[in-house]
């Protein structure tokens, strides 16, 4: 399945998040944010480009980029129906920031401490903003961005369709004994093909003994009869990755390998019953667990069960032992158990699902036979 | 051409690294260096993955990563020759540093404050590290990695080669219309065919008026008679980046495009015979600009004329009306002029050049006929 035009998908509603995150501030007692990550301007904004820097105020936004930007941007935020003040400058983004908090009377002042640099810091305490509080946030505009909108969900099952058509079209050629490297090449061009932006992340093929090393790279090793095959990938859509991962087998399994498959489906398959809005995700991580330990292979799964998806391919919520998140209506999760022995190769299964009041709808939908 | 075996090239001089950072520790008073950027943990140890910190002291590094790392870590410092103490640590990385911290007597430690983030740097001064000087460092690692070694050279002629042969390949498919996107896939897809472990960024194809724009994604529109197309595009070969730009006349150009291609090709030419060791950055910069300007369209290129190329597609010395840098033997660079007008295209035509001690060698070896 192709990409399908944007347009036809459900509107992202971006006009909306700016309001929200205000919400945020007033409970953390912050005058104001300085939003530096680009994934968050553009969550916020609309805009695409490589620089940028967004003031949210109690009452407005100070939307700040350079020459190179400046129709892009006024195109995009009027797009997406953002109504900031666009300021274009090369180097005069101090003052122009300086004078924005002078105006509105700024004191506490939000930088987003896991993504600003010590140096930025450094020149915004110094020489943009003396005299202000700078004050340390985490995750203010990331909190928002777990919960999706329907264009965001239309946009990542939209990559995840574009992925399944092109493990459909690519599957075959399992059987020609490619390299790893040549059959993630044909994934990545499929993809592509189909019209997808990019592909979401390095994909992994990892064949053989090289499936239980969770971060293998595809190399030069042929595909050959007797394999696990594990391919984790996804697509880019309109900025939205998909996640998935199946394993195939190559010719008949082994025992081992027949009973391998059998125990992460079924780790898999009750992870993602366990999913529901209002669910802790460690408790999800849990079902997927339990049903490996029960199989004897606690320390073959050795990862964490999953992560949210979104604008960015590993966003929160996290799903594991150590979570603390509990799972809302309209989070966009990853649910991947799997099974690695050095012996036999290794078995990853990935859906990604989106979590209801009543349960999940899986928006990856390849079958999960392993046999070619 | 296909990447050669890397066993064909020169060696990286990786342990060669530490020792060169130490007298720059020394020189600026520095009792020892925390490196986080991870670009630069590969370039003084040579691990590839995606999660270490390293600590240079002034007679030793402590190298630690994670548990999905051990092998590779291992495997990879062992093959570059680094001497270090390889610490493997989930959550315990605080009490591993602290204790090294402590047992060398470290009181002015480094951070580098242009990659570290703001979080970490807090984590350091209250938890890690209390009652140490932490300094603010820029520019430590980076500025070695200007000077390239005979391997490195060797990675990005590799790089070069791949990404002459694959223009080769798909520069016939320009007369058959394709969309922009889809010769940036065919480049995309003959680079690694060739053996690039992926592209270096993401290609642009920029086509017609869309030339015009310096920041253009490859999209729909179809390449049509009477297109300026802008190719610029790398591949990446071992770790390190190649930067090439071309562009190709589709059928008869107008006088102002020929002229335009005339200017850009004498004012590149330019550029690239006033790079020499010893030569100020700015005065290659000078060098194309005074050709363009001669021709009335000083205004019409924009932007800066280049840039190192390495590990980093972009990375130090930066090649502008603005640079402070002087070009040293070994560097690497990009001369890269252009000339963009909205009612008949761009043009920028662009090489990679290795500065030698009495001008350069271009890496970049694709012919500069603007026909198809």
């Amino acid at each position: 399945m192709r990409v399908p035009d944007l347009a036809s998908l459900a509107p992202l509603d971006v006009a909306a998040r700016a309001p929200r995150l205000r919400a945020r501030l007033d409970r953390d007692g912050l005058d104001a944010l300085l939003v530096s990550d680009l994934t968050n301007i553009r969550y916020l904004t609309g805009f695409t480009g490589s620089a940028a820097l967004l003031l949210v105020t109690g009452d407005g936004l100070l939307f700040v980029t350079d020459g190179r930007y400046e129709h892009q941007s006024a195109a995009e935020l009027a797009a997406a129906g953002v109504d900031a003040i666009i300021e274009i400058t090369g180097t005069a983004q101090r003052d122009v920031f300086a004078a924005a908090v002078e105006r509105a009377g700024i004191d506490r002042l939000g930088l987003e401490a896991e993504s600003v640099t010590w140096a930025a810091q450094r020149r915004y305490a110094e020489t943009w903003f003396p005299g202000r509080t700078l004050v340390a946030t985490a995750g203010l505009v990331e909190g928002l961005r777990e919960i999706k909108d329907d264009g965001e969900i239309d946009r990542i099952a939209a990559a995840s369709a574009v992925a399944d058509a092109a493990l459909a079209e690519v599957r075959p050629l399992l059987l020609d004994g490619p390299a790893e490297r040549e059959l993630g090449l044909a994934l990545d061009t499929a993809m592509r093909r189909l019209g997808a932006a990019d592909v979401s992340f390095e994909t992994i093929v990892a064949s053989g003994p090289n499936g239980a090393l969770p971060h293998h790279r595809p190399g030069t090793r042929p595909i050959t009869e007797g394999d696990l095959v594990v391919l984790d990938f996804g697509a880019l859509v309109d900025g939205y990755h998909s996640d998935m991962t199946r394993t195939v087998m190559v010719g008949e399994p082994t025992p081992t390998q027949a009973r391998m498959y059998e125990v992460v489906a079924e780790a898999q398959a009750a992870g993602v019953a366990a999913v529901r809005a209002g669910v802790d995700a460690r408790d999800v991580d849990a079902a997927c667990r339990e049903v490996i330990a029960a199989a004897g292979w606690a320390d073959a799964f050795n990862h964490g069960t999953g992560h949210g998806v979104g604008l960015d391919i590993h966003e929160d919520p996290r799903v594991g032992a150590g979570s603390t998140a509990r799972l809302a209506d309209r989070c966009v999760v990853t649910v991947e158990p799997g099974v690695y022995l050095p012996d036999h190769g290794g078995v990853r299964i990935e859906d990604t699902v989106v979590v209801t009041a009543d349960g999940c709808r899986t928006v990856t939908l390849t079958h999960k036979n392993a046999a070619v």
